[in-house]
């Protein structure tokens, strides 16, 4: 089972990316396929055409591959960076029917929470499965050790508990 | 006063540069100073700090001129598209208590509604004043003949409510 | 297969109740059990405790059975009625797992597309699966003919549809 | 100038009510005129009409007199009680210009962050000017001593800010 986590931020200085690095070790260590894929690297040129472009045709390959995803974002202004929208809007019907998991990421008390919610209906727009529950982050420039290892318990049980539900429903959608 | 319109997708073809232009010239023949603000041309590159780079000076700049905005913005997705929170992104503290009035725009038959709820929060998060009372254009490929003039008598009217709405509140806001 | 429908609005001289009435009639005759579940059944007594009084267990009764959700509902000022959101909430676990179809009603031009976005929030809230694909009803007033036939023949596929992709989700969230 | 406060739960044990009555305090030591308007006060019998009843009328005499409110409600399965939407809905035109600060409660971590997002959509839809700074209750059960005296200084100073706002918006809109 492929599946893939999307590291939803481009900024420079991304907390993001600690987080989205910890999922994906998570989801080796499960036993499944994996790979970061990095909002970094499906930018948009000027003459770019969104939904047929050069990057369209290289996210359509992965995203059609993936049996769900693992979606990694921080909250901007309450709700998902333009970044994350602009790749996840490059297709449409290859997300269909698979599931999708929630990372939620903030410097603030809440992990993203309201990030979230935008993001699921989002997500339900490009047909996916939005899981209800998501992994909060909050305050994340504390939660990870200088290696960047997490120091919080809690977030291998939650995920633990995400890929165990992704990889459910991924099974029984993909009939 | 100056209520710039925001022209919120970069993509290739886009039908809201009609709308944008429509609301322009109407918040022109009101007497009122505009311009379009053009997502294509805030641009982010990768080696760009999101809130201190060359961009967001430029931003900066227009934004706090302005006593309120319109964003012209198709729904993509049930949200809004990934450049135009990318650039409202860039700035904060510029927008705060200026009254923002919403052009929503598609091929189907609900004009954005979904895309306004969105944008609305998220005008909120950046401290701006979000008017309830957004102007719809659905089936837009419709809406405009040749020219580019509107075929719509009720936008018209809905403009001029709308610019009403905005000198309104901006000048309440602004004390 | 147990499909009910959810008739969201208690409001006197209601139009969704012709809709609810439309959609048991094409759930009946797909073959499926099907019945009402009227807000104005469960309302709630002053000294009732929300989610362990007599109403709640009456409705625990019929959620368990459900193989799944068909929910009418009008928007009222963006949002879903204050009385479907009461009956929802007075259970949890019963739902989970079970797919939910909305049918929005409106008498404006929208369908409830705005309630509807809040609706499969709260859908997600309490672990329905929500499909995207909603059926909107604008302008109600207009169809319906006086015997209470719908006039439109998009609405019979549209249900037809939904019906489908109802039974389909309840099959596999079964497993 | 006269703030009631919107009490949003009529739930047995509600929670919400220590943070009303922490609010009515604040407002009343700020010098300003407020109560509490309670949402048990205003339940709708099944033969009343919504908009035209006996409740409704009640309530619209309390509401034109406002110059602004401040709602505390808790967050049920991602949005606002039922109980509270039915009280907002009874009325229309006269919750207009006027602000909104919402006080969010919650047994868990988020102090009502997801429930915000959606009451401040249906503020703006009843056209009120919902204010962003929103003051969150998180863990409420330990917020409160014995006594029912908060225990956080933090939320003294955030009480103090929105009533500021409220003040302030007030006074502009009234206009």
């Amino acid at each position: 089972m492929y599946i893939p986590i999307i590291l939803g931020t481009a900024r420079i200085g991304r907390q993001s990316e600690k987080v989205a690095r910890f999922m994906l070790a998570e989801v080796l260590k499960y036993g499944l396929e994996s790979e970061i894929i990095d909002v970094r690297d499906f930018r948009i040129e000027a003459t770019d055409n969104t939904e047929t472009g050069k990057q369209a045709r290289r996210l359509a390959e992965q995203v059609a591959r993936a049996d769900g995803f693992i979606i990694v974002s921080p909250e901007y202004n309450r709700g998902y960076p333009g970044e994350l929208k602009m790749m996840l809007d490059m297709l449409y019907k290859q997300y269909a029917r698979k599931p999708a998991g929630i990372c939620g990421v903030s410097s603030g008390p809440f992990g993203g929470a309201r990030m979230i919610q935008q993001l699921k209906l989002v997500c339900l727009g490009l047909h996916m499965v939005p899981l209800e529950d998501a992994i909060y982050f909050p305050r994340v420039e504390e939660l990870f050790d200088d290696t960047g290892a997490i120091t919080s318990q809690t977030h291998y049980r939650q995920a633990k508990r995400l890929i165990d539900a992704l990889v459910w429903h991924a099974g029984v959608l993909k009939e």
